[in-house]
């Protein structure tokens, strides 16, 4: 058998709780400050953005917290989700490595997104929102959200980085394809975005600005909160049932990994497919070695600093301790649009200083390189986003291959390409570069930092 | 339990044959001629083309045809393919009936065309072929060639359409990123290219062109052989794996289809849900009403003369006699590039004159609203052409809700719109309309046909 393996749970293998880190870990992450007090928030603080079940998920430490039932019922449609091992690429390398990958493309918005944004669609319905904001950049997000509210009768809205809502029409048909109504970013329907774009009437928009526009209206409506696609904690909470499926397919394959590798922007698919592991290991289990790859035109833990910060452009944000470029920080325009963001999740930040975790950057071009060997050898073209874990793996099949040993890799495929070709038809073209920010930029970015009383 | 329910098969119930109709047809398909000659090919005259093993399927007469165990190893990537219930489409309907749908955008490229596409590779690389030529239009079929080409290590040259390969740049970077060679057409490459282009250097190109230059450069080469994506019936026996898991998982459902439904442009997706239905019916088993549906932009079926006709412009490859609408109409430019074909199959015409099929038309923007609907309920957006078959669907749920009859409506959904997106873009900017040809461009294309003796 010399083929690529499908490894497929029964749909009653589907996780019945999400995984929650904090549990098992050995000092807590650090809490999240008010920006006027200084002090941690406690959960009346976010009531305006967020359903209290979902606030008492952000700061639960209860090691399970179980999915309701509706929310299984639709993870059946995509879950579980296939893990296969990658013959033909094991092949194409030449490497005595087993690969194997996690394929989270097969949700209908293409990505591990949906595993999160079905589940808080459920929970602001369940609490009676009629409306959801929330802001998207390469589409991922804003698509798997407008998936959810059509399942669940919300209305969504998606306040999209203007840039992408001019070059990327084709996500933003699929999120009208949903129903939900899709504002370019910065808008005129906020102060925030009004403010920007009387300095700059063709302000091309930012993700930090986005989030800051979509935490506006949330705030000020008592009909809409407010929805995250990555970064919080119950947001990495919800992507857990991906290392847990993969747990169990690793042993059906009879196997075990050596190494899991996941790309990370804000760290969902990365904390997704990783936690449970860690946690494993945490336990006193099996010890597994954990690699973060970020672009390295924007790489958070490879070259930010640990330090207290705001989510969002314009501080509507509380501020949570994190690897930051600065929320000022603007990233090159590389293609991996899911990866652009100034933060890592907390707690994937607290982990990599409690040495849990490894990190390495990558430049976009040997991203696309990665891509096209992996599709032309595994059939699914990646997303930018995954080429990064794509490379990551490869170069380990390789590393494995010149040190002679067959050690075991596991990575998460977070989601297909099929709406990024452009950045594809653009690498073929010879047009891609290897983009670098300003290091001065970082500097002023990192020098701006809000200063927090120890 | 009122969410979609997916039905899922174990990988070793991936069928072990392929299900050819023609053994339980009660009056064999009329032969195919040499348009030379006027007498029926014999293998021989095929073999320019096609590797003997295909040949040999194109005429077999045997029920069932063993599927090599190197394509079952591939088709395990995807297949079997999942099968739903759309439940909230029922609801969003409030219907009595029951909806299922077959869904074959789970292939690696998007569609069922994969499963014709592996077989066909892997016969051609049986037989020391170096290098396959085909034609595309929309590119689904170009894209699951190109894949094929990638795991079996064959070179791959796709004649594309030239006004799809200019406005569909992310097909063509979907073929490129596995590796084959797209060429606008028509193309300088051939002689049948060169004629067209110098009477019209412009020309926009289409189907029947295409396929006359991918068998042209086929026809010339020694290690170079052609490929179709739908039409022959080797090419609707390989689909017959759709048709086969379905009745399986029907059988799971506890359930069995009044209706099944497809929609039909060379008749591939169609043959392949069908076929095994239609066979049960004339082994004296169940019976199920079988429903084609297809754009009344390119209505073979219900519009069409059945007649010999050339599959081509350039009239290089033998006559069928088929539902067609003249090798020269040129159909208008509706986004269901898939369908636009002048011909159907052999075998899916043979069955509508023997009454065991029957056949509808829609325009598309009743196809893109219930593309749409579908969309909004189910999660998953349908290619163009997968919209026929929606709307199809849709109509019959109707049709019970008006006469209350809880009936079982079974369709095949037969790609995702990943690809489309522009079409979606289109139809909600209102930039789309329901487009239809000329009566007297149709009249002289049959005027046109060829005149074969009886």
């Amino acid at each position: 058998m010399s083929d690529t393996v499908k490894y497929i749970l029964d749909e009653t293998q589907i996780p019945k709780h999400w995984y929650n880190l904090v549990a098992d870990l050995p000092t807590p992450p650090p809490p999240v400050l008010h920006p006027g007090t200084m002090q941690p928030v406690g959960p009346a603080d976010l009531e305006p953005l967020f359903p209290m079940s979902l606030i008492l998920q952000e700061v639960s430490t209860e090691r399970e917290i179980e999915i309701p039932s509706p929310v299984r019922d639709i993870y059946r449609q995509w879950r579980p989700s296939p893990l296969y091992r990658a013959r033909r690429l094991e092949k194409a390398l030449d490497t005595p490595a087993k690969i194997y990958y996690k394929y989270e493309g097969v949700s209908p918005a293409g990505s591990h997104k949906p595993n999160t944004a079905i589940a808080q669609a459920f929970y602001n319905k369940e609490a009676g929102v009629k409306r959801i904001s929330t802001e998207t950049g390469a589409g991922q997000w804003g698509s798997s959200l407008a998936l959810s509210g059509a399942f669940f009768g919300l209305e969504i809205e998606v306040f999209m980085v203007r840039v992408s809502y001019n070059q990327k029409p084709y996500r933003r048909a699929l999120m009208e394809s949903y129903g939900a109504r899709c504002i370019a970013s910065p808008s005129n329907e906020t102060a925030s975005g009004r403010a920007i774009l009387e300095k700059r009437p063709d302000h091309p928009g930012s993700l930090g600005i986005a989030i800051s526009e979509a935490v506006e209206v949330a705030a000020q409506r008592d009909d809409t909160k407010y929805a995250l696609g990555s970064v919080l904690n119950h947001v990495l909470l919800h992507q857990t049932v991906i290392g847990q499926e993969a747990m169990l397919q690793m042993d059906m394959a009879g196997d075990a990994p050596d190494v899991v590798i996941a790309c990370t922007g804000g760290g969902s698919n990365f904390a997704g497919i990783s936690f449970p592991y860690i946690g494993q290991t945490l336990r006193g289990g099996r010890k597994t070695r954990i690699l973060a790859v970020e672009p390295a035109a924007c790489p958070s833990i490879t070259k930010g600093k640990y330090a207290y910060d705001f989510g969002d452009t314009a501080h509507l944000t509380p501020l949570t301790k994190m690897h930051t470029l600065g929320s000022t920080f603007t990233p090159p325009g590389f293609h991996a649009g899911g990866l652009r963001y100034h933060g890592m999740a907390p707690l994937v930040s607290h982990c990599a200083e409690l040495g849990l975790i490894e990190a390495r950057s990558y430049h976009q071009l040997a991203c696309f390189e990665a891509g096209v060997l992996f599709g032309r050898s595994e059939g699914i073209l990646p997303a930018p986003e995954a080429n990064h874990a794509v490379r990551g793996a490869i170069d380990e099949a390789l590393r494995c291959k010149a040190e002679g040993k067959a050690e075991t890799i596991l990575f998460n495929l977070s989601g297909h390409g099929h709406f990024d070709m452009q950045s594809y038809t653009d690498y073929f073209a010879g047009k891609l570069t290897d983009l670098q920010y300003e290091d001065n930029e970082l500097a002023m970015a990192l020098a701006g930092l809000p200063s927090v009383p120890e």
